[in-house]
């Protein structure tokens, strides 16, 4: 495989304003495009900081990505000084120029002088259009070694990587081609698992690989194949018939990510519409669904229901069930899940109340106790969660997750 | 100011499973505390690789921090190398074995040998005390350079950080002290800001510096004040008075870093409640402000509107209104935060729908079509938004920020 160094320029960087979302973006899209990154650098706006990085990186790689210092605000100083690192000079590029234009066109705005030296590239490098932004990509091939200059805003990176760089890198370097599988399952622990499937662990060929990746409350399994550049895509398939034949029961969905995906794509698939009722959660619940394209066409709405008058007025409780068991109860929020459904008009619902922390406990109900409860038109199922944490945010995702692989369940066994 | 490097060490960061959050974490707090971070560092879980990061890292800079490696179920192979970096040989320390029992007494399993070996330790080290695991953090001192090896959880990290490392180089370094202050502005651009408080800059102290901050639809002023390590911060204050004479009326909050915090502050010492009523930002603005400690005594609830008839059922926004004018309209979004804040029983209200993207946007109402409304008891004020881009996060982002600016500004108009 092909090694890659990763540099990622910029003070904001090593100050810790901004989190480096870049590296790890590029890293899974090198992984999965049969690249090996061996290490990533994060350097300051500083030249002899990332002449110095980019030298040693030259040397010890197949591959270098440099991300940043190509704004036109600031000093050029990333393209000056690959150009002097190239002993290159800088012309301009009729492409980039080009490019500058147009988006200018778009934006209704004048080309200025300092514009027009977006366009200017050093003469060794190959431009990459970049259709997104007015900062080049330059692509170096240097003594067998290969160095590419990308902008650092996040999505022109993702953009450029995706529809320009990876697929010429794999063109150069003849990368093997990866595939990847994912198969959600539900209801059986990791190591009951792992005994279950052995056999059929044990006859996959050599190219494909198993991972097991436990998610709150379920079990991903991740299938990597790994193939010649020049394999024939579709003579490949995951042998999967004699993994349903012997754990079929627990698989509750394939190619998702995340639980949140999960949901929206089953949802979606049968065409069945949800509404939720959150207390300790929230929203989340609801903003991790309608943060995919889509989610309108399924999700009702949903109620916040933070206040015991809130719980009472908007939803249906009643004002008994919360003075004899109190708002974080198995009553509250069987009832819950039963009023927001009957009143968004949904096939299926979920309602979550607990204490997230980090205060707020009792003795009888202490921080990091969560009633879950999912409702479909004929039944409703609960869950008591005592989490041992005090940790808000924590506690929050976990009570998400659970309550996702909740309704996943009861739509796997009953719709 | 005393150079820092920071190593993460992890396989998962270099696949890109796992955002690097430690390396912006660490960096923000390293920073915060007078020294400076001058490059970060990941590598893979491989000997060769970490012990040349080290070395080089020990040779340019005071300090160095490692993450990761620390686990007791995979080889600790971080611990190992260090020992032989420094010349040292593993001993069982008695302060990370009394922790190791304390961790497994709480929670009631039985301490095993591998257990047991997380309390060895190179003898030239001294371990910092970790509370919250099992892994020990070891802080060497080595030819006036420091390197310290801490646990790549980032909760354990973060808690380590402030507790023993942070104070740690504080004393060894005599580093300066760093004072920050955030001040929030609403109501005014960054330019005829910077125009109208430059007298005011010009005349602060060489040790204090100002940056702008845009926030969408604020400007964040942070203050950073500079002082020798002994200091008496009793003596310290920031000058603000004539900040506050000049721009007084553009101010809406201090010491606050978003604008949900803002919100959350304000609405917590004004003894306001408030109720949200969402559409297309999906319950984020129920859920960013759930997510902070103590949201209980302001946020009454909200109503996650995303069908129709949801916001008819549940916001009593009028069917009529609906059927000529649509969902995202201002006639709609004023009936919703008028609907919500009385159903339930709230001194404000914020409303929004839009179409969020990437797709559903019309010829008349395109994607990034926004409105958002916030009522009190006397009257609605409601904004009309267009996004330029299609990118669904991004524009729901937006969205929610621009709905927390305008509470405020009608909060500190009227209340």
């Amino acid at each position: 495989m092909n090694s890659v160094t990763i540099i990622n320029i910029g003070d904001e960087l090593l100050l810790g304003q901004v989190v480096n979302t870049n590296a790890s973006t590029m890293a899974r899209m090198l992984t999965q495009s049969g690249m090996e990154v061996c290490n990533t650098v994060v350097v300051g706006d500083v030249r002899e900081a990332i002449w110095q990085a980019v030298d040693e990186a030259m040397h010890t790689s197949d591959v270098v990505l440099v991300t940043g210092g190509l704004g036109p605000t600031k000093d050029d100083i990333t393209k000056k000084l690959l150009c002097d690192y190239f002993h290159s000079e800088l012309v301009e590029s009729p492409v980039a120029l080009e490019n500058v234009r147009r988006i200018f066109a778009v934006r209704g705005f004048e080309l200025t002088p300092v514009n027009r030296a977006q366009a200017l590239v050093p003469k060794c490098c190959e431009v990459l259009n970049n259709d997104l932004g007015t900062a080049p990509c330059m692509w170096f091939a240097h003594n067998g070694h290969v160095l590419v200059s990308l902008p650092g805003v996040p999505h022109e990176m993702e953009w450029l990587m995706h529809n320009r760089v990876i697929p010429k890198l794999q063109d150069t370097f003849e990368t093997e081609i990866i595939i990847n599988k994912n198969i959600l399952t539900q209801g059986i622990g990791e190591s009951f698992l792992s005994d279950l499937i052995e056999p059929w662990e044990l006859s996959l060929p050599d190219n494909i690989k198993l991972a097991y990746l436990p998610v709150a409350g379920m079990t991903k399994l991740r299938l990597t194949a790994r193939l010649p550049h020049d394999y024939p895509l579709s003579a490949f398939h995951f042998p999967l018939e004699s993994l349903y034949q012997i754990a079929g029961q627990y698989i509750v969905g394939e190619d998702c990510e995340t639980l949140a995906e999960l949901v929206h794509k089953t949802l979606t698939e049968r065409g069945l519409t949800l509404a939720t009722a959150e207390s300790c959660t929230g929203g989340t619940i609801a903003s991790s669904l309608t943060a995919q394209a889509g989610a309108s066409a399924y999700f009702r709405g949903g109620v916040v229901a933070y206040s015991n008058e809130v719980k009472e007025c908007a939803l249906g409780v009643q004002h008994s069930t919360l003075e004899a068991h109190g708002a974080v109860s198995e009553e509250t929020v069987r009832e819950m899940a039963e009023g927001v459904r009957q009143r968004l008009g949904a096939d299926l619902a979920i309602a979550t109340s607990g204490i997230a922390g980090p205060d707020g406990g009792t003795k009888e109900k202490p921080v990091g106790t969560v009633w879950i409860a999912v409702a479909d038109a004929s039944h409703t199922v609960a869950q008591l969660l005592s989490f041992p944490g005090r940790r808000r945010q924590q506690n929050i995702d976990r009570t998400v997750n659970q309550a996702f692989s909740m309704l996943i369940h009861m739509i796997c066994q009953k719709h």
